[in-house]
């Protein structure tokens, strides 16, 4: 008397679980240090200095009915306004605060979006792998499906003949993660253009938009000059999903939002489905204190340059021991091709050498392994010569 | 292209917005002091000192990673641990960790449990009048219907013959809020017990489990000795849906848990299958910080006392003045009979006294009000003449 679903969905243990609770057992073993735990997306940088002040502050000056209290269900008026002014500075749009939509993080924005957008059971969404696996949990969720475009090996940007394959009038929606995890790739301009130019031909084709779902919560975590392309100016039908756990190292408590541009064909009554979907799934009123403490840290993130330093050891090192490795441009995963073809033995072999790598297949992709190097820079050097050894085994 | 069910529950414009709306010109107009707002249930109590000292100390004595990082999805383990065994303590259970999974509050303790168990769209829940509105969007986001039993007019309590009307072999589970929004009624343990041994029979009789979810959010609000009984004590197959929204007046930081006792049957897999529920809403990990600060609160509550004296005030005050009003034994709401059948006509005669006050039909029952009094005592003080007036002009 329990819904299988449910079930299914709770008990399967997960590949990242099952290393999770090794790492567990073995850490008790030998000591933390001594196990090379790379299987969490977990940031190891701590939450800047600006978000300690501004709990303080507001603890200090307002009344505990401001902080604590219900903001209105699409979250408070003057942290959106906030928000919608910083992306008007730094992306030259013109958002208002009537744009945006706070959320319990980019899971919960994400769901909003399919789930106000699905009309029926016949409706498809379609993904790019590498991909977050909940992408397909939360369009199943909502009673449509989810499509996966495989992966371009070459370049893990898109490939758009396989992407012009699936499309069908079916398509409602087409969810992409850029900067990328696990990839680590960001999708160059000439990709975005592309995208959205077949989006708004395919759009006119059927009849119907196809909305873009844009899931950002690595928009700021990229190295060098890289722009990330600001979704919104380039198609009008899109949905900007962001979460502040990343880039203010805040992934447990639960803070982003939903961006409705005005651009977007019926936008009022979609931002009206969105608060619907909010009040369906049981979610209104995102974290009031996190609220106010993103508003008042706007413009700043977590120490990236760490980030940064991780991402050229690990890359120069894992390259230097002949891995062969996708060069990130941001996120903070390291994809590297597995060195035999079944990436979750290698996985197995990996935890011999004590170093905990997670198998891409649950990315729907086979044989590449993600490394996650939010971690510290210190674990980094000293699992060098056991990703060594780990390759003198295959050899 | 967007959901017409999402669209039209996000752009209805409940009643209680309305007056919000309202409310927000007339104060402009008149300044804040000279409404009397009594429609929103947002504690106007301070949260206790234990709330902010629990966040300072947090800040000052843990890392960013463990006050701001991801719990496990079913929440921190120590946090669990901890209100396990102060609900053992209070109501001499068993209960250990792995019986709770914390959330973002009832809203979402109640929709985790409704999805946890639906299994066929003929599923029904049941619900006593008067209610709280949202259980109807909550049932039916997951496939299911709600039933309404209408209420019983002299007590408030339960009208078990109109009960049995309603149960049926699709019943799949029974919604109880007590201390009830907005009544303020309390069920007392007979009706407990008269409803759980309903519940058992028709169990029985049915074949299948028919689950009890408790909607406990006002559990510590009680005045004089009223005992609120525990109903895992009473019935096996019962969830606790519990939200620390009003007892540590934290309505906007979403945090609150499932409970799910070992003695209901198949308690693992329905365990199971709230996580797998937590995934498919969009929402693992309760936030992070408040999972910390309500284990350190433990115990604590705001300041109740100021909700009892307002509730002196103004039930004595209004009965003075002739108004019929139910006794409230615990929550913070008042629920009085309209001076005309029409609750809404009254409501808004109401409006000419600036009183802001809630109709009833919303909640499922006609021809009552509700008055929130979670507000100051100078506030209900000077509103007794404007109450006397209202009553006046109906003479």
């Amino acid at each position: 008397m329990y819904s299988d679903k449910m079930y299914e969905l709770g008990s399967k243990s997960s590949v990242i679980r099952e290393i999770f609770e090794f790492g567990l057992k073995r850490k008790a073993e030998i000591g933390d240090e001594n196990v090379y735990d790379f299987s969490i997306g977990n940031p190891n940088v701590p939450a800047p200095d600006c978000v300690k002040e501004a709990i303080v502050s507001l603890l200090e000056n307002e009344t505990s009915t401001y902080v604590h209290g219900y903001t209105s269900a699409q979250g408070d008026m003057k942290v959106r306004e906030a928000i919608a002014a910083s992306l008007n500075e730094r992306f030259d749009t013109q958002f208002k605060a009537t744009n945006l939509y706070m959320t319990v993080g980019a899971a919960a924005s994400i769901s909003l979006c399919i789930k106000a957008t699905v009309t029926a059971e016949t409706d498809e969404f379609i993904t790019f792998a590498p991909f977050f696996t909940e992408y397909k949990v939360w369009t199943e969720a909502a009673g449509a499906k989810l499509k996966v475009v495989p992966a371009n090996l070459e370049t893990f940007q898109i490939d758009f003949e396989k992407f012009e394959a699936i499309l069908s009038p079916q398509t409602k929606g087409v969810i992409v993660n850029s900067p990328n995890n696990p990839s680590g790739v960001v999708y160059s301009e000439a990709t975005i253009l592309k995208l959205c130019e077949i989006l708004k031909q395919k759009s006119e084709a059927y009849g119907h938009p196809i909305y873009l779902i844009a899931d950002e919560p690595y928009r700021e975590i990229v190295y060098g000059d890289l722009e990330v392309p600001f979704l919104t100016k380039y198609y009008d039908n899109t949905f900007v999903c962001y979460s502040y756990s990343k880039t203010l190292s805040l992934p447990g408590e639960r803070i982003g939002y939903v961006l409705v541009p005005d651009a977007m064909a019926d936008s009022k009554k979609i931002y009206a489905a969105i608060c619907g979907a909010g009040r369906a799934l049981g979610y209104v009123c995102a974290p009031s204190l996190f609220q106010k403490v993103v508003m008042k840290c706007i413009g700043q993130t977590s120490d990236i340059s760490i980030y940064k330093k991780n991402r050229d050891l690990i890359y120069e090192g894992l390259t230097a021991l002949g891995y062969d490795c996708v060069m990130p441009q941001g996120a903070f995963y390291l994809f590297v091709k597995a060195l035999e073809e079944d990436a979750n033995k290698f996985c197995e072999r990996a935890r011999d050498y004590d170093l905990l790598i997670v198998p891409s297949d649950d990315f729907g992709v086979k044989g590449y392994v993600r490394i996650s190097y939010c971690v510290s820079t210190a674990q980094i050097e000293k699992s060098l010569p056991a990703f060594a050894k780990l390759a003198e085994s295959y050899r």
